[in-house]
């Protein structure tokens, strides 16, 4: 008989591309979308959890930026006795199940269906340094409504939610373009190869990078780079750049100059003069509501990747400076964006139905607040009750249960108790503010020893300070203080 | 040349099994999972988000329920060159990647790690009437510690969470018992038999519904039930059913006396001995921490369907009465449960890791919180602003930033304005408390009509309330008062 093969023990790792988060974490990106969650309620959004299963027969069988390959979502087929199942994925995207959900229930939403969606979305792409295939998205959309209040209530929104989570005023800006202006000086030029627009538009979004003289020569013959490579350009006439350069240094001292310097740039054909009359309308409208150029400004150099929109686009960017991977001083830049789509719902039902949204892209928001100091303090550990008598399990469960009645977090220690040493390390991993001491001698006298941890570490840190000096790090108190006292020493009182 | 196929509009429908949360549906369940959280980060459990996406290596090709098949996961094989991609897989519950985590970051994770974990799991069943294939879990397990303390610990927690989201005292109890304690019986038995085995625990479940003598008979050769059907029994004499009865009838007055009967009935038999000692313990650590038998109880019927419990299982069951689809009253049952389970690290690394944990049925403890009120009142509509004139929209939105800057949920109305009746219908739609007008005789005047909802729906119900004519359903107010005045009318001083 041959020797049976021993089953290889699985290996415990997620799958590539995959993480797990722990801790804080969790809880303050949870923390940060319920205060976003809170600004869109406000404004009259309602909340939608769509299935994170789709047929990929809803979803399409793309995704959204046109940079990206044609697939890239996680897929199989249902089971199913002929092999004829369906093809189910996982959603790439929270804008393509709304298109799915307003379709199926268009008849039971009100119109304009204003909705928010925050979950994990998956795209089956190659994983890289910081590059996950399971994030979260964060969106809110309007469906259903063709005015453009619609996509200027969403821009006053976003920067509402930015400030809600704790970037303050004048880190941010949201910039508001329109595709239709974009489209405008494609046709002033005289470009209407579909391969040649997309080359304009590129090139279009490198203008905070090389500036007009480099705009210039990329629209043109090209450009030697800083590296020394040399980019082949465009290879349009000077004077046919001429619009695109009019167009991206229309940007005025605010948005009257700015729109009145893009009516020249766009000239007398119709999409052009359609899409400034739309940005003038949005900034008196944002004007009115009291969203000045401190929040919200017309910017005609936004371009935003995504090829499904079709008239106003914006982004929010965070402007104040971080230190890159090179130690060289850069702004934080961009954490959400989003713009008016009018396509999407039409490839269920056939009708177009208008529609402007904005995703915010929760884990840079996140890094940004951590930048900032607003998040990733460390987190708060629960106060430790010590085990020196293990058949005493019942005295201690009894403090740790008195603590956390009073709103406390605490903990019994569960390891084996028998080295009091790993006890206080176990309290230290734990970012324990307090451990509490009970043995034999103590329980007799109807005591116990609490060790203050917080004041432990900075005379560790700071051993000469005379202040400390004067606070004794353990205390022995009564018993039936033990709720009164931790709480002085949790609240700084002690 | 052949007529190209039109291709057809892709179906707006979720996948069968799936379905789509709507507006409080998705607030309530996370209100209620925020308190859960809370009670759980209290007691020291700190929140775990690992990925949706598991190796089927890693998840194992099981589900814990030993009563379903062997499969049901959505998996898929990762594209690779050679087509030997990993397989992944959905996970289809919290605890087996709690284990794959445990053993993959154990060496940077505290002993004994306290850990909770709230999401979606997926799992490939064939759907039907109120059964999901994506489905909330809310868990917390404490890894690491054979210790029973950590049972008790979990048995109280479980108690304060269901108070803290809304179950009073009395309305529900946690009932704990011990697999040992079963083993013990069967042992004392004398049945080593595995199918046996299992056939005895099915009819222990079978206790609550069919009673003492029911049990005998199940036992035994059988019993014809309600309906006239005759089932099949285990085929024991009578002699070797009655450890079983002994021990289902064992629960007394208080712990104390249940624990003495348990003793006798298992035996000397060294599995049973040792389960009721830590019975003992758990009752005795519950007492000391002040959770009697008005939450928690010693209770020998309690089985759970689990396969890999070991030691201490509980369930918390709610007691208040509900009607069943055929108008019968009945008790509303089992909304969370768990238990002790040693062996799902070993897996991974071969050493046993002592584990403990429950999990709570979010979906059936929310239909809870609805049959006793406690969620699921109307859902908080927005302040609706009409737009009379469409070239004032700046007005309108000026109206609605005041209303949301003062924290008050209000929209300024986006469909097509022609129809003012429509608009009314649109906020009776969403739920509005009023809706504000401001023609242009008004805004030349400097004034807006509020009309009071809420007010207008109990006029319409009870027209002839002497209470209510008092009260006009509509008033004109300063502009300037518009934020003071609706702000009265929401919080009942208007």
């Amino acid at each position: 008989m041959a020797k049976q093969k021993k089953t290889p023990r699985p290996r415990a790792v997620t799958p590539k591309g995959f993480r797990d988060y722990f801790g804080t974490d969790v809880t303050e990106r949870s923390e940060m979308l319920s205060r976003i969650a809170g600004v869109y309620h406000r404004y009259g959004f309602d909340a939608l959890e769509s299935s994170a299963v789709e047929t990929v027969e809803a979803l399409g069988k793309f995704l959204p930026d046109v940079d990206r390959p044609n697939e890239g979502v996680f897929a199989w087929q249902e089971d199913d006795e002929d092999g004829k199942g369906d093809w189910l994925a996982l959603r790439y995207d929270l804008t393509a199940p709304l298109a799915r959900v307003y379709a199926q229930h268009r008849n039971d939403l009100p119109t304009p269906y204003r909705r928010y969606a925050m979950g994990p979305v998956w795209r089956n792409e190659k994983p890289g340094p910081g590059r996950f295939r399971q994030f979260y998205q964060c969106d809110a959309d309007t469906v259903g409504t063709a005015s453009v209040a619609a996509d200027a209530e969403i821009c006053a929104m976003l920067a509402d939610c930015l400030e809600e989570v704790g970037i303050p005023r004048g880190d941010y800006v949201v910039r508001v373009n329109n595709r239709k202006v974009l489209n405008g000086v494609l046709e002033a030029m005289g470009v209407s190869d579909m391969a040649q627009q997309a080359n304009v538009l590129r090139t279009i979004d490198k203008f905070d990078k090389v500036g007009e003289a480099g705009v210039r020569q990329l629209l043109g013959k090209g450009r030697l780079d800083a590296s020394g490579a040399y980019i082949d350009g465009v290879g349009l006439a000077p004077d046919q750049a001429e619009p695109v350069i009019a167009f991206l240094t229309s940007k005025g001292a605010d948005a009257a100059e700015t729109i009145a310097n893009l009516r020249t740039a766009v000239g007398a054909a119709t999409m052009g003069p359609e899409g400034v009359d739309e940005l003038e309308e949005i900034a008196d409208l944002l004007a009115a509501a009291g969203y000045g150029p401190d929040r919200i400004v017309i910017d005609p150099s936004v371009v935003r990747g995504l090829g499904y929109y079709t008239g106003p686009v914006f982004e929010a960017e965070l402007t104040f400076e971080i230190t890159d991977d090179k130690g060289r001083p850069r702004q934080f830049g961009s954490v959400a964006g989003g713009g008016r789509y009018d396509d999407l719902v039409a490839r269920f039902t056939g009708q177009k139905v208008p529609a402007v949204g904005v995703s915010i892209g929760v884990d840079r928001l996140l890094a940004a607040l951590r930048e900032k100091g607003r998040v990733g303090g460390e987190s708060e550990g629960p106060v430790v009750v010590t085990v020196m008598d293990r058949d005493r399990m019942d005295d201690y469960q009894a403090m740790v249960a008195e603590l956390r009645n009073a709103g406390i977090r605490a903990e019994v220690y569960l390891g084996n108790p028998k080295n009091f040493g790993n006890q206080l390390k176990y309290a230290d991993r734990r970012n324990s503010p307090a451990a509490v001491i009970e043995g034999g001698e103590e329980k007799a006298r109807g005591v116990v020893q609490v060790k203050d941890l917080i004041l432990g570490k900075k005379i560790a840190e700071s051993a000469t300070l005379e202040e400390w000096k004067e606070r004794p790090s353990q205390a022995e108190i009564p018993r039936d203080q033990l709720v009164s006292h931790i709480w002085k020493l949790l609240t700084g009182g002690g």
